[in-house]
């Protein structure tokens, strides 16, 4: 089957009935709804933009079918493709401006890929074949995958079997020679609500007391027992004023469509099951999909910040200041930033290696590395575009205002900086800004991916401190003595 | 008069007509409106905790009466004055969680004073005796007066003379001998349209040729051809919604309520103008003004961000992190942080010193310093803020499906943490800290007072380096040949 | 007895027989010794500048005597004194572009005539007697004091009890009745070889086990049993080849002699005894000493950095880059961050509190917050410091060079920038530079007044996050159910 | 001619007759002068790891010749070449804790490769002739050549031509059939007294009327004319005490030696002229040059700071400490910023591209960005070693104190941490910790490769703001009427 296009891809959404809740109230049609439409639009232009060409970026030739396939549903067979995904996910940042939600699902089939492989080389499942038979059947029919990991984890000093409420993580409550049920949640579920699939897999390193926490699977969105419950965003409310210029980016949003999604005794079918209860594999799954996702945020997070520099030196040129030699100071200091994000995704992209499937992926080191400095640089990013586009973004009067017959003029009046630049345009601007850098843009840039935390702890364990003592050792004459 | 208590501050508000607009509309009541109840709560507590108690930081003697009146009307009268109001501001800081909007009034009235005092003496003119009655009116009625500086300056490369729209710093647009009629607009108005009187003051230095934009004068909020146009917060929707929970901070909002002012040939009687055209004050007025603003930042600031250190302090614990050794140390450079601040503006009030109007004054070079840092550890606390909170803080589903009927309790069962604390608690968290790391939060710290590069131009013309260089120069042995 | 000048220090010292070891050999006489004679002048210029007039900022009334006496031997009777304190510490960092060694004495006498007042008002004993007998002595013989802190420590895992050596940590090994004997040995002492008397305190908080080490006490220099070896700095070697040029700053050279103090068996008579077992006294000793302490470090490095911020404006205009937007922006931040820091001792000083003794202490909270800063800003000072002065500072050949026959023409033809400046003036400004931003001026910042996780302990300790997290609970509307 | 190894290094260099002088004395052997030595070692292991093993990472293919050259003397021929550098670079900065001084040659050659290609192309010059015929004559031997770039500049305000003294900047003075005569100098040559060869380039762009001082050329390093001053470096007298701990990394010192390059009327013969008067073409050369040069600096740094992390970790050790968690996050911090620069410089190189000639650069923006990341990490890194090193690197006493009879064995008693270790070891670890923390070897990181600012500049030359704008005025919806 072909790569659908964006019409395509809004069709098949409208074809599925998911359960979802947003504002206390049932979604009826994702593609539609106001909340959910900008999400939509996001994923869509990754259909819209792939061709059947193999010099685009958006796909792949699939190892599987050897047919053209879009690459977020690749599984990477050389450093090439790992360049190839952060190169692809720069571009629509660029394009979009936000959150494009499919790398996600692109990380948990690479991370299943491996782990199933290795389950099975030692205990002679059946667990890869699964996943191979999943892929070609997203891969033939370009389905859009979420790859769902975050669970609600309770009271996070305690692992999931001691939790008062067992559900806090997902897990297996029954099986059944035709397959599992399972019940729990996941949550911070990027594109979940407008995705076809959903692939869940366990969110940290389970023990032997653990097994029954310890379970991968994909199911279809509408699958019976699945809700999902969007998430606010900040200033989601604008999207139902029916505004256009307040939303900043009315097309696409600000970021990507989180949802909460609720598993209630949900019922998966044997060959759709990629992992039951080999606990000890699930430390080298999270790492495996926590090192590909990082690896994503210096691509992404770059074209994000390619459209703030740019929307920031416009408004520098709209008021008058673009020559000021702090104003170009700090533009440089965007650039800069943004640029060592992108080194690092794609030094770990150049330094990956192959599996033991055959799959490649990141330098496992460098792409911790990679996400550690989104968490800083992304907000640094940030504070400085507020400083170049002023006040203006926290205090501009609402579309309605400018709109009005009373107001409206007087604002068109005030709000315009330089005399051949309509006022709108700058407040269009403004609202650009104000939704790139607000609440939810940064979180995103924090916790996606995992905590700062999380990278640390594994910065430590790559980083053979013993070595670099012998360096040290050695330099300074010191004998090896103990 | 007696000081005014939080409910004869709401009447006194609901006798006033201003011309208010926003979201398209015009407001009738400020003090129920929910855009701008919260806005009137903060400024409500600054009555409700002022007492006739000399011990009371709110309160002090006035110079002019003897009477007790609020501290946010009195001239400093000692450095004690200066220190006294830092701290009244962490304190109301620390209570509110937000900005309470007063202190702008009382620096402009504090700047005029000084800078009337200048003009009366080189040119005998009346200014200081105008101002003078003018705050003995204020004092005595307990009248909250906000202070407006900033223009909409247009293109910022050209004066006030040479845009291409005079108006774009409001001006003299008319003279007679019962006063002047003023056009033009103020923006960026914290707490202009819940306070009984705005004094307008000059927003740069201006030039011989500025004659006709030199111009301070007061006028009460409602008098005619003023209007005022409320900006846009973040998540300000959310107070339409009827939420509570999702508003975070309900009470009290996250910042302070900025409007657009706009005159429309508005006349001000004579002895209500405290400058008109003696363009060489300006310089001096700015900078008093300014200098006394930033001051304030060190005391506010810190004050809120107790609330949010608080927040996530509190946050960890219901995680079950408390113990945490990398969380602890995020909150210790969250308090080292905002301590940093708070030595800062104390730094600044402790060193000030006596004007020739008899007057105190901060140190110029140490209130720029405060500011300057403003704009940036506030981003950081924010940013630790984010880290501790987690993730939730982006993607909590809203106050509406955590009360809806289906969705609720599965919300209730997977939103908490440690088992002892509601869900709803840990939300309640999550929506404070949202509201209080949220854009328009930031971007206060940012520009409020004057961005960065005001500061930096002020540290220069402050730092002496003439001084330095002498040192440099005999410490290295360097004689004095040039 | 009159206040000494600085031929009379440098003679005091003369008749003193300290036992001074370094660079392997005895020191004989440190007033002349080129590794020792730089300390000396900064120590003697303290002597020079004060003089018997109340408003010389570096001396104060004694509150024993009624006497004028030096600052650096008086206990402070105000809030007043403490900020004295601090503006003495700029004035005369800027004046040696150096260490003056002299705070470390001032803040263990203060900090045990707090202590010992408490420890008689709780035993009974002596020690605030003798305390004040001795200050007393030192103040009427306007003499030296250094204070006495920190313990070699061993292995930082142990206490003193549990060491390997008992020694590792300053002990009482013997008792008698007229005094007592000690062995150990108290690090980085600066300013010890040319102090006429030495005041050791314990190093940190001790337990009933380590009772033995809880010992505080004075001696002379030269007393039986202690000797000194004194510690390298960066480029120290420079001053035994008789140089002038490349010292950077001769007369003071860059930071403050550092000793290591012997103690071998050494006899306090029990007059000279401030502590001797009362264990539970030494936490509050060491927090209050390190309070104290940690106060001085905005005002020297502040007064430091003006000097160095004054080297790099020079170098500036040397190079004919004076009007560069970028250096003028790193001059700037340099000044920012100095003035942060004085911003820091002020506010901790102004804010300081009347003790149980009757002494004054400075905020404990803000004079940690203090010296956390001055760990990571003089770092960043120095850093824009070699931005500005150029590579030239590594690379510039020797003094000898410049002077040489063969080499030196040409040398100052090609050493030299703008040209009616002589090359020579430049070379001595990069070498000032050089030595001001080397290694050893850099950890001073670092580890003086303890280490940077000291005073987190301790910002931690003093925040009061139960308080902070009630304001956040309120705000919040979470009931305090638990 | 096969590789040189060590030896054979060390006996080429003591053939030659560089005239070379060091604190006002003429060196007559480099290799065996103490102020010397340690860089003639840190260049001859480049020597001594090299052999013609196509596996080995210091050697290539030449594309001249075929034969297995010195990667140091090779021109890029790919993407891997560059990359492979970078590795090169980081093994060997690993290997020295130092500067090896080898690879400004090498850039020099890179840039000159290319230029002289497209000089040639437009005025059928025989400069790449020229070129390759050196590269061969370098190849074949396996010299090491300096790369001369950096003027001494005098008044930075002024162009080559407007000097003052015009030999301020190397020039042709004289030009003849046979070749040509310059005079002027050439500041901070690393390496450079310890080469066999310079290659002098442009330091700046020029303009048509510093046509003269546009020459680019090759010489011995003790052709008449030449002479080299050699700088000082931090603690460099240490070498001439005969010490070995005091040294803190005897064999291969901190930095890479610099000199001061002198040229008085030097003859250059035709045939080693690769630029004379194309001014046209010194702004193409040196962004190639600084380019290429700025790539090298996340290699070299990367492996130093390996050395550096180890030496703090085995000093945590030692200490009792390891464990400590404010320990192992700064270690983790020092590890991230390290990698961070690696991955710069990988991105840099991985994504270099093809030149007219068919030799390879690296990417020009990333290559920028990763120097300007060094001028802040590596401080930062050396801020984080002090923390965790301790105060002892600045205070611990001399060598011969500790080899002392009279005070040795005390120092040893008490200048040990763990119980297990002895006090020497630590002292070592010190001294290693102190020489690559001090002075020269962080501003070697700052000014290397360019100033800060030198990069800032390209980096907004490179970034395309246009093109950014075009994204933002997309999402914004703002028509392109301007």
């Amino acid at each position: 089957m072909a790569l659908m296009d964006a019409q395509a891809y809004r069709n098949s959404l409208k074809r599925l009935r998911p359960r979802v809740y947003a504002l206390g109230e049932a979604i009826e049609d994702v593609v539609e709804h106001p909340l959910t439409r900008p999400h939509v639009n996001a994923a869509a232009l990754t259909y819209e933009l792939a061709s059947p060409d193999p010099r685009n970026p958006l796909v792949a030739t699939s190892h599987l079918s050897g047919s053209c396939v879009s690459r977020f549903l690749h599984i990477h067979q050389s450093r090439d493709d790992l360049v190839h995904k952060v190169k692809m996910l720069r571009m629509l940042g660029s394009q979009t401006g936000s959150c494009f939600q499919r790398c996600v699902g692109l990380d948990a089939l690479n991370a299943l890929y491996e782990v199933t492989w290795r389950i099975d080389d030692k205990y002679g499942t059946q667990y890869h074949e699964n996943l191979r038979r999943h892929l070609r059947y997203l891969q033939d029919n370009d389905l859009m995958s979420d790859g769902a990991m975050t669970d609600p984890k309770g009271d996070r000093s305690l692992p999931p079997s001691r939790q008062d409420d067992p559900d806090l993580f997902l897990r297996v409550v029954e099986r059944s020679s035709d397959g599992i049920v399972v019940s729990g949640a996941k949550m911070h579920q990027t594109g979940a609500v407008n995705s076809h699939e959903i692939i869940a897999l366990p969110t940290q390193a389970m023990t032997a007391e653990d097994r029954d926490w310890a379970v991968a699977f994909a199911l279809p969105v509408d699958a019976p027992g699945i809700s999902f419950v969007f998430g606010r965003q900040t200033n989601d409310s604008r999207r139902l004023e029916g505004s256009d210029i307040d939303q900043g980016n009315p097309l696409y949003g600000q970021v990507g469509g989180e949802a909460l999604v609720l598993f209630d005794r949900v019922f998966v079918p044997k060959e759709r099951v990629f992992l039951d209860g080999q606990w000890e594999f699930t430390g080298p799954l999270v790492e495996l999909f926590a090192a590909s996702h990082r690896q994503n945020y210096g691509g992404c997070k770059t074209g994000v910040a390619d459209v703030l520099i740019g929307a920031c030196a416009l408004m520098a040129e709209i008021n008058g200041v673009a020559k000021a030699s702090h104003i170009r100071d700090k533009l440089v200091e965007m650039v800069h930033l943004a640029e060592t994000l992108y080194c690092c995704s794609l030094a770990c992209s150049y330094e990956g290696s192959r599996l033991q499937s055959g799959a490649f992926n990141v330098d496992v080191m460098l792409a911790n590395v990679t996400k550690l400095n989104v968490t800083r640089f992304v907000y640094e990013i940030a504070r400085l575009a507020h400083d170049i586009a002023g006040g203006l973004i926290a205090t501009t009067p609402s579309e309605k205002d400018l709109k009005s017959e009373s107001i409206g003029p007087l604002l068109r009046k005030y709000l315009r900086a330089r005399a051949d630049v309509p006022a709108e345009d700058r407040i269009r601007l403004t609202r650009l800004i104000e939704g790139m850098t607000g609440g939810t843009a940064l979180v995103e840039s924090m916790h996606g991916a995992g905590s700062p935390q999380a990278q640390r702890v594994m910065i430590l364990r790559q980083c053979n401190l013993a070595a670099k003592i012998r360096l040290a050792r050695k330099l300074a004459g010191i004998g090896a003595q103990r």
